[in-house]
């Protein structure tokens, strides 16, 4: 039986999840695997810190990430350190050596992804980071071996876990987004500088990975008009459970007539979809195609087990690729033109909440095209459905309605955006 | 570019679905793959029955299962038969001829698997069947290629679509059983003969495929004790929603200290968990695992283009390992010897409903043990809650109620079987 050897770059959470999972399943891989792995060595930013931490017997510490990415007895190297600038050095270099490479750096694939991935493709070498999006939710492999035969019309996703706890507390205990936050924080749900998860930056970053998979398309950071739940009130929670609905962070990408259409932000979806019942730290996402129609992935959008399962999934593929000299497959090969476009573009429904003191009846009823009602609580804002609108009536909406001094918010409804007319394919 | 040629069994529903998706998807497969699909020949039984079908330019339409099987030039034998003995003799012909093998045939499978992959594996040949277990799901693929690093504790699953459909019409429009099962003949969503997928018979074989991928357990027909949902009543509905929780034909199979407990029958589950809101003919998994906690797969659990695809996602799995020359590896590779025994042995909680007129109060408060509640509908019945009890007290308590002349039925709550006591573990 060979012995395949990895190097691990990074001991962090993620990287102690690795070198635990690959311990706890040695014996079911060696059962149905024509391999076994060694770790090798493990490069540490600062060995100080690492001095308490357990590794299998024979295993080497080190900081210095050349001892992993240069060694000629490693197969595969695990980066797990998270950061971007070194992680791309070190990767770029394992590479180069001809090494296969793990990787769950979604800031480093949605920002330098391609290019890696035209290196390793070129030396060669595997390159899979299926623990990159949706933590334990093995949909990269979904979508590159289960649905590539068809056609993906609409991905939404509940992709952050820290931005989803944080609006299921407001929802579940009525709280303000800063009292959630900082009780996420205190349970460490949330961490110290919680903005890349709030601002949606983090679910940017794995939508952009998932359009690649979807669609065949590269979408860039600017192409994503990302919002984040920094703004989202009670009263637009409270507003939304009067209407069946509930209130969560979506990335959304949808393709129609070689444009797709995206947005990360703050949306009201019914509760007669799944989505709706997706809460807490959990991940899903949504899949529409073609040939399946709606299927839908729920599971632990992070943590150390979760995500390293989804490590070791991708080292069972590039082992059996080394057993059989296979290295060198794209992980995604679908690669297919389209023009980016915000999906505000395509005209929708939107949840509309007016919040104020004295009389909102005489303001809202000047909007008669909304379905208006009050809170049923007695306190003093009104809520409405708009029909199906341009996001500019939507703002000129929004504009008349400020006019008389009051608080106005809105949040798209989910799938809502079903149709795109005609003058927004051209 | 290589030209793989298949070879078609059987042309209903699912044979139909795949001829459509092969042309719909051949651009996009020409786009990932180094490889191209043929379709050069279909056997069906009835020649005559088949003159309207359109098949591809040069497809040739036999009646002939050997002018398939026997062909030299084919590569991969897709049997949509849905027989068992017929599409066994002519899967088995097809392994001896050297050819790869995609089957959607649960029946067989289940009855018939482990034969027929010992000597795909002997011929070195690929033998997938990812259509097998809930439609356009790809579960058997999650389970072989992303949860293989995982142990897998518990797999629960509503996998008849016809029953979910039967069962979500009774609760929703408050049916009886039969009136249901008319309105669902009448639509297409229940078969004239329904006697497998009420029965629970479908849902079994389609278990017993799934533990082998979670467990590496092989279990018989005669290891799962199967109910269906014939004798569910709109009263057992109507309570069950009274308290929280929603009648579903689960299958669950649990490993517990090398002992597989099994059961296929209606349960109800509590509102929170994400099966309950499985409605109509969806079908979904959970999966309960030591790394991952719980991940649920939700989708389309049949119809022609679910169904189509997952034989083409094998298809392309086939087509790649023909082309570098890996045929032969299993679909599933784990195998665990465990003791199969029914999930009754198991000490749980039930709902137990009580109907007849007449002062039914006296009756039920002698059993002090089950939170009794009567019906907020007035009506002549009630309902409880028993503690975790084991299945010989459930009986007992079950026939000191009947001696009232009253009808008492029950219901196991999902998941309350989460612990296995010693005695049970001997």
């Amino acid at each position: 039986m060979e012995t395949i050897t990895i190097g691990l770059l990074g001991l962090g959470t993620v990287g102690k999840g690795v070198v635990t999972l690959l311990q706890t399943q040695a014996a079911k891989i060696a059962r149905t695997q024509d391999f076994r792995f060694k770790l090798k060595s493990v490069a540490v930013h600062n060995l100080a810190h690492h001095q308490g931490d357990r590794l299998p017997a024979g295993t080497i510490l080190t900081d210095k990430v050349t001892d992993v990415v240069d060694d000629p007895e490693i197969h595969i190297v695990v980066e797990a350190m998270g950061t971007i600038a070194p992680a791309k050095v070190a990767i770029c270099q394992a590479i180069l050596n001809g090494k296969s490479i793990i990787s769950a750096n979604k800031d480093l694939l949605a920002t330098a992804g391609e290019e890696i991935l035209q290196l390793a493709k070129t030396a060669k070498v595997d390159f899979f980071y299926e623990a990159s999006v949706a933590g334990g939710i093995p949909i990269l492999r979904v979508l590159s071996s289960c649905l590539e035969t068809d056609q993906i019309t609409q991905i939404t996703g509940i992709i952050n876990g820290t931005a989803n706890y944080v609006l299921t507390a407001m929802d579940r205990k009525g709280q303000d987004y800063k009292t959630a936050l900082a009780a996420a924080q205190e349970l460490g749900y949330a961490e110290a500088d919680p903005t890349n998860d709030v601002q949606g930056i983090d679910a940017t970053y794995k939508l952009i990975i998932l359009s690649r998979f979807a669609f065949g398309q590269s979408l860039s950071l600017k192409d994503v008009p990302a919002q984040g739940i920094t703004n989202v009130s009670p009263a637009q929670l409270a507003s939304a459970n009067q209407l069946g609905l509930k209130v969560k962070l979506l990335a959304v990408a949808k393709e129609e007539k070689h444009q797709l259409f995206s947005f990360v932000g703050p949306a009201a979806i019914p509760a007669a979809e799944p989505l709706a019942h997706v809460n807490g730290v959990q991940n899903a996402i949504a899949v529409q195609s073609d040939a399946l129609g709606e299927t839908t992935y729920t599971g632990p959008g992070a943590g150390a087990t979760p995500t390293a399962n989804s490590i070791l999934s991708d080292l069972l593929a590039t082992g059996d690729d080394i057993v059989k000299g296979n290295c060198g497959r794209e992980f995604n090969s679908y690669r297919k033109p389209a023009i980016a476009k915000p999906l505000t573009a395509v005209p929708q429904r939107y949840l509309i909440t007016v919040e104020g003191t004295g009389n909102l009846l005489s303001i809202v009823s000047n909007i008669p095209t909304v379905s208006w009602q009050q809170q049923a609580t007695g306190q003093d804002y009104w809520s409405g459905l708009t029909p199906v609108i341009d996001h500019d009536d939507l703002e000129q909406l929004c504009a008349s309605l400020r006019q008389s001094g009051r608080q106005v918010a809105f949040l798209p409804i989910a799938n809502s955006w079903q149709t795109v007319p005609e003058k927004v394919r051209e």
